[in-house]
């Protein structure tokens, strides 16, 4: 039926089995611009200069990605000595390793099949890791309980998001599962939407209070969105990415109660839960909050929260470890989640183990206590002063306005564009903010994200950068994105 | 326009939000009976057991799955130093290490960002360790060329394998893609198939005859699938799980020969390329036999080939490590590849570090070659005196019968069940051969998978169990099968 002949040289052939054409249409809709085309030409600049070929700059610094280890984080010393001691538990026996480093590796290595992390674990996630990440959650949230068998480890927090998202979406038509994002949002839920063929709900944050979420809005885009298909999920990211915006305490009992009323599954994906630097501001997680509700809430609202390793201090994305929390899953559903996680075997137990730690740090009276609180408290005070820097530089810049980085890893500022750029970007098929991006990859070496991977209010525009660079690095590239701002406002006035 | 409402105790309440009638039905359709009902309840005796509850055996032996480490099987040790030394480079001071072991540490760190296993990968997988990968597989198929660029890493070989199963699945009605499987077959195949609503066109392998690949069937269960469906694809694995099957030179080309005449992609799972055991047989890839068999094959056939860490002689499932080869993939096909696989940001790096040793292990001019054959052959010798072992006992059975374990880790061998022993399984709602595994555990400890798990010809049955259990333990294994086979045969006749 779908065969294809085309006529070259006078003789049939027949086409590729699999084409542009013939593929999967969903696929073809996803977009995921934290790797898009930007970045791909970021990739193709440092070959060039690997090869000698001469630019205005030496090397390409990376902004666009969280990806705190290659901008020259140091991983923590407890967490890699364990996991040493897990690949190759000969070192058991060396005396250079602290006592609890040993004690840790033991205890994991005794949870795995064979002692050996080469094993596959549970689908689920190793049984002891998840009481571990179970009395984790409870301390976080003052004694709420939280029950091991609800936690499911997994392959980076993408994982667990893009799983309960395939048990939720379902229906044809005006029945199709809708599911509300923020815009700007982080891609995967765009992307893993696409992917499932589901609708996508927008609502938009208020970037003139400080990226903050509203109510009114939410109920505008739900409205909207019953016209036309089936509104089942809503989605958090607290603290905010692309946007750094740390959820008040008040704004998450708004959320809840909304969801309830209007019968809404809640993701709420916390992976920058230790990542909050503003004065005032402080994580509240969901489950918490839910709780305190009394059990009108908490015995109804139906939830999911999600954690990683690659964030927060440890900064740990290679690994791809990660969890999810649920609540008020229908014990049916919860089989149907068991199952489905099953024909992916298990997560990687090397990630397994590594979140076992960040659930599970060294305690005060362990020798590697001091060492891991240093490491710990160094790195999370840098990261509360490149946010405060990055505001400070940003909004000296005429053109550019930049909330307060209140938590996660990054900023997303206002660019006014002059009409002749935006009239440029069109002449070249691109839109306005990723000209603005490419211009100053090309010039300054500088690779960021243009907002529109995000999304953004129409007419608006804007970029996303991570604070993660070294705090003389950063400075460089504020500078120069500064520099590079006001030449390519009059440039093209 | 779902919202459901209930009434209990006369007070309306809305239903939850998500539900087994309220969630993706394709979800529901997935089955994967490697880790289904019986390794559940295999999972709880050992918690009574544990409990102290009494039972006729004192341990579960879990042969249900091809889990090497789990089944008491060591790590190679320069695999593990080298991880060691990735995930704590302080200990590239440590003059225990082997200089081998420190040089492959420094290459894979230094390809890293920042140089640590902890920072995200390009989405494909480091580049020098794709570089490697297609040099192993040149060297393994006589200098037949292999391009980085067509390798991608990934987390386990299920990855890929849906990976490439989801762009390839579209249409509707009779439109829809159709895949063929063998049956037997892995469950992976039929889950994806289930979770992406494609279409499952079954071909039977020839029981009489070593359980090989017979075309004529190919094309019997072709034909028939044209009548209702669009069919695409053909999967083969080899060799087989869980039939153990080895295939020959012969039966390849006539496969790609059937390919390339019916227009299909071909999907190569050789994830047991390393595991072949019984004399005269032989690995043959398909890359190799297509390229063989000149350019009119190796310009056109579309073709993914799969591989593994989890298998071969280094077991290290719980890494999570993989890759696939593409050959001939559309160029445009390939960008959304790469687009898609960026979504969930890289494959876990220790696993990708862990791969690159697989596929470059200690060469004979280095300190650690000595060990590695050593502990390499010693893995292999064993694996093929077990395969010998189970085919021969079994077939001392009367009432099973058991093909050579040509190669892979798995025997599946057909047993006769009296009709007493069907007609009491059909009154418990079991099909019988899960009505005989879970006797055999309730009764001797023994987890094995019936074989319906993994389809067979109506009207036979068997189990698949791995021959991975210690070579004393296997023998008892053997033996209490047998006597339980007796045992029941008895009962029911």
């Amino acid at each position: 039926i779908v065969t294809q002949h085309t006529a070259v040289n006078g003789i049939s052939h027949r086409g590729r089995v699999l084409t542009l054409d013939s593929m999967n249409p969903n696929v073809k809709r996803v977009e995921y611009a934290v790797r898009g085309p930007i970045v791909q030409r970021a990739v193709q600049i440092e070959k060039e200069l690997k090869e000698g070929v001469k630019k205005p700059f030496t090397e390409v610094i990376k902004a666009n990605i969280g990806d705190a280890h290659a901008m020259g984080q140091k991983p923590i010393t407890f967490f890699r000595q364990v996991l040493a001691l897990c690949s190759y538990p000969a070192l058991l026996e060396d005396s250079k390793f602290p006592e609890d480093a040993k004690k840790r590796a033991q205890r994991i290595l005794e949870a795995c099949g064979g002692h050996s992390i080469g094993a596959y674990s549970t689908s689920q996630g190793i049984e002891c890791i998840r009481q571990d990440v179970a009395r984790y959650i409870e301390k976080r949230d003052g004694g709420i309980p939280s029950n091991p068998d609800n936690i499911y480890l997994s392959t980076g927090a993408s994982d667990a998001i893009v799983t309960i998202l395939k048990l939720l979406v379902c229906g044809e038509g005006r029945d199709r599962t809708g599911v509300m994002i923020s815009i700007p949002q982080y891609p995967l839920y765009s992307a893993a939407l696409a992917d499932l063929g589901a609708v996508q709900i927008n609502y938009y944050l208020d970037e003139d209070n400080c990226w903050s979420l509203n109510i009114t809005e939410l109920r505008r885009a739900l409205n909207a969105a019953r016209e036309h298909c089936n509104p089942r999920v809503l989605c958090i990211i607290n603290p905010g990415n692309p946007t750094g915006q740390v959820q008040s305490r008040q704004c998450i009992e708004d959320v809840i109660r909304f969801a309830k009323e209007e019968h809404l599954f809640l993701m709420a994906d916390e992976v920058y839960q230790d990542n909050v630097y503003a004065e005032g501001c402080q994580f509240h997680s969901f489950k918490k909050v839910l709780f305190e509700m009394g059990p009108e809430y908490s015995n109804t609202v139906e939830m999911a929260s999600f954690h990683s390793t690659s964030k927060c201090y440890m900064g740990e994305c290679g690994f791809r470890g990660g969890y999810m929390e649920v609540i008020n899953l229908d014990p049916e559903v919860k089989a149907q989640l068991i199952k489905l996680v099953s024909v992916r075997l298990c997560p990687p137990v090397p990630g397994q183990a590594l979140l076992d730690l960040v659930v599970n740090p060294p305690q005060p009276d362990e020798p590697s206590y001091a060492t891991f609180m240093k490491e710990r408290t160094a790195v999370l005070s840098t990261l509360a002063e490149k946010a405060r820097l990055t505001e400070q530089i940003f909004n000296t810049v005429p053109g550019i306005t930049c909330n307060p980085v209140q938590g996660a890893m990054y900023t997303f500022p206002g660019i006014t564009l002059p009409q002749k750029a935006i009239d440029k970007a069109k002449e070249l098929g691109l839109v306005p903010d990723m000209f603005y991006c490419m211009r100053l990859l090309e010039e300054d070496g500088i690779c960021l994200v243009p907002g529109s991977g995000f999304g953004q209010r129409e007419g608006t525009y804007h970029f996303r950068m991570t604070i993660l660079p070294p705090t003389d690095k950063l400075k460089v590239v504020l500078q120069k994105i500064r520099e590079f701002h006001l030449r390519f406002t009059q440039e093209f006035s």
